[in-house]
């Protein structure tokens, strides 16, 4: 008996108003249109971007909307001109996709692809701007594209990375987002040599995978700069080896780090999306071959300022999207990473709740935000993305037989 | 009959005072000290950097001083300590050295060494603080370490290049300075791909060189902007196919090249060191892969700004200073260029006049300057090193047969 084809009533966890619990329904999703994947969702991660997009202070409000951008599953069934997908596939549905044809695809340089590129303010899908989620007939926005906090969602094929099907979907499924943001700056971007140092700023998940990307590459320190000591215990698992609190200095971080390391570390990732983070992370690096890279995401009216004589010395500033990785083509070989014990993910993982409970998740991760209510009255550490929970999709996981695979 | 240890009396170009013409005085050069070298300079040509040291407008004013930096010539004798060099040697004199032992020389990735990195404020020599020329015993001081307008000078052995000895010194002498920062500044730093777009800004000679480097690399579109339309019919000659204008438009010149290229230029490369330039230059590459790179140097008081979220967009900016070349490692090979008729030097040369002359070379010079008086009113374009004139030594080639070679 297969779903192909037809409507398939299942759970989703739907947002209907901004800051209120989301509320489990059962939801209709439709067969996926024209180069769309229908995927059964088997565990899924909650995100910061959730619960901003939840919260939708000072957004336009986009509700009922499905939430959830982090997640594992497998392919249910495809629609119409789906060919490098087939049902029974293992993936991770992205929140920005690869076309394979615009010219960023095209680009051996660049990820952010024309026709995928992350796009919040849409609700519905590219083929016909329609959601395939409805109660009772009414839609129910779509989220980023991907939508995880459901069952089962339709996705573009465009933002599914097929991976090794023996890779553990409960592990890999944080790679769809912070993770290989953290991770990927590193080595990716700044690319650090063995025995370089490297700064990160912000010790929240996208700042710790950037230090396990530190890690890998074989730094030889790794400073850690957060205004909350209560997270320098924690990032120790992560391999950092010296940490920085701007608050126990009088003057500004980067000369702090300057003179920690006789001229500036060799390369900086900033993952707190403040301007003055952002300022700091590229005056830190030494002259002559420093590279800064910015991955956290500013305020709309923030302006980068800097003396020119810092861009002059030949230092290097670049910024990153998604760990410069193009989802379908990269993400598959970072998995491999994964199962080869190059990276380590399980450490990343705080907890685990069914996804009856996602509520509860939502109320851990706003208990994390509690403690950077600590660093009020500064606005040096804003996380862009943490993957704080991990949520078993039970009921999903239960009907698994139902797929080819 | 040697020279060598002992005092040698020639001619050479002084400036007594600010903005006055120089005089040709008989001078006496003391023989290299520990680690320096002596050279009979046969061909030095005329950069906007010695102008701008003569005016010395707003500089604490060091005269009597001997000008000069970019230039070729003959080892005639050499200090203790110096064993990669002998009398006989053709040389390159550079106004920045590589000492070989510091971080920035041992690093792969920086031309920016502690001990001999540019210093305009030294008259003296590194060994002892003083001068090797004197005028009745009374001291003139040096100026970047190379002092060339002398028919013979002493330079630090880590400020000069060792060069293959069939190469035209009255070509290769332009590849001290101008020549190789553009050169550099596009093929080592940009580094633009086959048929990809270049931007240069600032079309004097460092822009043309780096102009030069985009034809040498391949680029399909190299685009010039200058304020100063009547620098764009030479530019032709330097392989620039399109140019722009700011004053012709309305709209800021990034938002120009942006709709000429459908996005953006692949490459951009900085050459006049106006701050509003700088940022243009950045805000006119593509996303995704854009790399913009900063050779000119701005004003102490200017202030980079952008909006961040060109940075997050996967734009690169680099700044780079002697186009990230190592003076003694990296110019012998930029040499070989020029002989494998690789790279075009003869087009940058554009008057010749013999020593005697030199105050005519920068009448010639002020009078470019005039030219670009033309755009007074607005900061845009400040060139900062032009190489404009070449000028013979004619005594000195006269004496050429007291060296050993
Ligand atoms: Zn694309
Ligand atoms: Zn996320
Ligand atoms: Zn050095
Ligand atoms: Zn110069």
């Amino acid at each position: 008996m297969t779903t192909a084809g037809q409507v398939i009533r299942c759970k989703a966890a739907v947002a209907w108003e901004s800051g209120k619990p989301l509320s489990i329904e059962e939801v209709e999703v439709a067969p996926p249109q024209k180069n769309e994947v229908r995927i059964k969702i088997l565990f899924t991660s909650l995100c910061h971007t959730d619960v901003y997009f939840w919260d939708a202070k000072g957004q336009n409000p986009m509700f009922p909307r499905i939430l959830g951008h982090e997640a594992g599953g497998i392919v249910e069934s495809v629609g119409e001109g789906v060919t490098d997908l087939e049902p029974g596939d293992h993936v991770l549905p992205i929140f920005t996709g690869e076309c394979k044809e615009c010219a960023h695809c095209l680009s051996e340089e660049s990820n952010m692809c024309d026709l995928l590129r992350i796009n919040t303010d849409r609700g519905g899908m590219i083929h016909d701007g329609k959601s395939r989620f409805s109660i009772n007939g009414k839609p129910i926005y779509h989220f980023l594209g991907t939508s995880t906090f459901s069952e089962y969602t339709v996705v573009h094929v465009g933002q599914v990375a097929k991976i090794n099907p023996e890779a553990p979907l409960d592990k890999v499924c944080v790679l769809s987002c912070g993770m290989s943001t953290g991770f990927g700056a590193t080595v990716n971007v700044a690319k650090p040599k063995k025995g370089q140092s490297v700064a990160i700023f912000g010790l929240g998940a996208v700042g710790l995978a950037a230090a396990e990307g530190a890690r890998v590459s074989g730094a030889s320190r790794i400073i850690g700069v957060d205004l909350n000591p209560s997270r320098f215990e924690q990032a120790k698992k992560f391999g950092v080896t010296e940490f920085v609190n701007p608050k126990d200095h009088d003057k500004p971080v980067q000369e702090v780090i300057v003179e920690m390391t006789g001229g500036g570390v060799d390369r900086s990732v900033e993952c707190t999306g403040s301007i003055q983070a952002m300022i700091s992370a590229f005056e830190c690096v030494h002259d002559g071959w420093g590279v800064a890279v910015l991955v956290g995401v500013p305020n709309k009216d923030d302006a980068f300022k800097t003396h020119p004589v810092n861009l002059l010395n030949e230092r290097t500033l670049k910024g990153t999207f998604f760990g410069n990785y193009k989802p379908r083509t990269d993400i598959p070989a970072v998995v491999e990473k994964y199962m080869n014990k190059e990276l380590e993910l399980d450490k990343f993982i705080t907890h685990s709740v069914p996804f009856s409970e996602i509520n509860k998740a939502f109320e851990l991760m706003l208990a994390g935000e509690g403690l950077r209510f600590a660093t009020e009255g500064s606005s040096f550490f804003i996380q862009t993305c943490v993957v704080l929970l991990f949520l078993t999709l039970v009921c999903a996981a239960a009907n698994r037989s139902s797929n080819r695979s």
